[in-house]
């Protein structure tokens, strides 16, 4: 998907919300466990109830890769389900990979052509060579991971580069804009973080910008867009377990959309206020 | 595995060869094509060749993914047939996974769960909580990027902080250690960086390292050997193409047996050396 289409999404749905499959087999209702596919099952019914209202769909890989081969199966027709059904969204693979480059490489291909994403998140400490093999897939984007949502981002990401007068995450951001540019390339910056929103969009003033951590976590919506929007918006505002699982009864799909819709009716106002 | 039994093995063997199975589809010979599961068959006839040679296997994850669910399966089976018959192996996934707490339990999951590996690799950027979850499993073992192979190492890995006196890679030791031991965690050295391999053994004189990057990548193993090895010997050392590739023809497990052996006939002097 191409930097004007999404901007164009999110103009007409009033919206800039991403929903998080992270389709725990065991935390769906119980009554899909008949399906042959559970998990596709659920992650069909949260799509058809929630399309409207959000720009991307993050399916968490790990939550797939956990039931090995047979959950695989599940993502790939999920991925398949929403291209036949609604080209019009963004898919992101969280994936966070990233490895010496005839490695990611071949992570690249996996969601990239093996499955149709549009975009991958991948973690920097690796380094240039780790990163670039995405690269080479036109209109699909790289997602790097600058500042994390969770505690352990004080471990690493805040570590004081006094030559460089710079966050390490900070360098993560300097440095990966001189090989990548707005259109290939987004950062994922922690709802929780929202502080820092300001220092980051002095580095990334017109990149996009993935923010996870609202709900669950903890992060609030109005203060990452007070702090991180552009004139492109440049946000894409991902919730999960908030929306996906706010109903275990046979009604979760009709939660689900309620949960999306009072996001997307908060961002609807926002975008009003401040774009 | 505990660690005295994977030190056991090398002594009994003479190796710390670990042998990394990037099985691409299509390196593999051709032959094989005729298989219903070529890559599985590839990895069979490699693992029946070299198992006496060799204490470790490391399948490399994205050479499975990239085909997707079929891929898994080959990855599977793999992983059964190796626990089925040689149990003494020592089986690493190579992953480089890391994400929020309840995401990297779901990959916890995955391959020590679901699949029966020994150790996992992490990337570290996203800190503590990123690892955490691979601990709740005994027996099991975290194996944590430090200084890698690659030349995108120099761009975030060397990144100096002046206010602990230390490169980056030098805090991931520094950090990690102080919530692992070493009994359940290793860490990823590159062999093309031994000239650091005594700046890490100052920090962690008693981990085992895991060490990619001999042959095709072009590091010496006799130079890591003299700055790496500790009491146990404290190394395992990977080769991947440069064995498993060494030949495409029917003969390629026969070659492949060569080139195993003929590294570990230079570990084996080494050991005697050196140990």
């Amino acid at each position: 998907m191409k930097f004007s289409e999404l901007t164009v999404e999110i103009v007409k749905k009033q919206s800039f919300l991403c929903i998080g499959l992270d389709s725990d087999i065991q935390k769906i209702p119980e009554h899909l466990l008949e399906y042959e596919d559970p998990v596709f099952e659920f992650n069909k019914q949260i799509i058809d109830a929630t399309h409207d209202l959000c720009i991307a769909y993050k399916p968490n890989i790990a939550f797939y890769e956990s039931r090995g081969a047979s959950g695989w199966k599940s993502l790939e027709k999920t991925v398949k389900y929403l291209n036949d059904n609604y080209p019009e969204l963004f898919l992101i693979a969280d994936a966070k990979r990233g490895d010496i480059g005839n490695t990611s490489k071949e992570y690249a291909k996996a969601f990239f052509e093996h499955m149709s994403f549009d975009a991958i998140t991948v973690a920097p400490y690796m380094g240039k060579d780790s990163i670039e093999p995405f690269y080479s897939f036109s209109d699909k984007w790289v997602i790097i991971l600058a500042l994390t949502s969770n505690s352990g981002a004080n471990d690493f990401q805040f570590s004081w580069l006094s030559d460089e007068n710079s966050y390490l995450y900070e360098k993560v951001l300097n440095e990966t804009i001189k090989w990548s540019n707005n259109e290939n390339t987004m950062f994922v910056v922690g709802a929780t973080k929202s502080e820092h929103l300001k220092r980051i969009r002095k580095i990334v003033p017109n990149y996009f910008l993935l923010v996870p951590g609202i709900g669950a976590q903890g992060g609030s919506l109005k203060e990452v867009v007070i702090n991180g929007i552009n004139k492109n918006c440049g946000l894409i505002v991902n919730s999960s377990r908030g929306i996906i699982f706010a109903d275990s009864s046979e009604n979760f799909a009709k939660k689900a959309r309620e949960k999306a819709m009072e996001l997307q009716h908060e961002m609807r106002e926002l975008l009003k206020k401040y774009l």
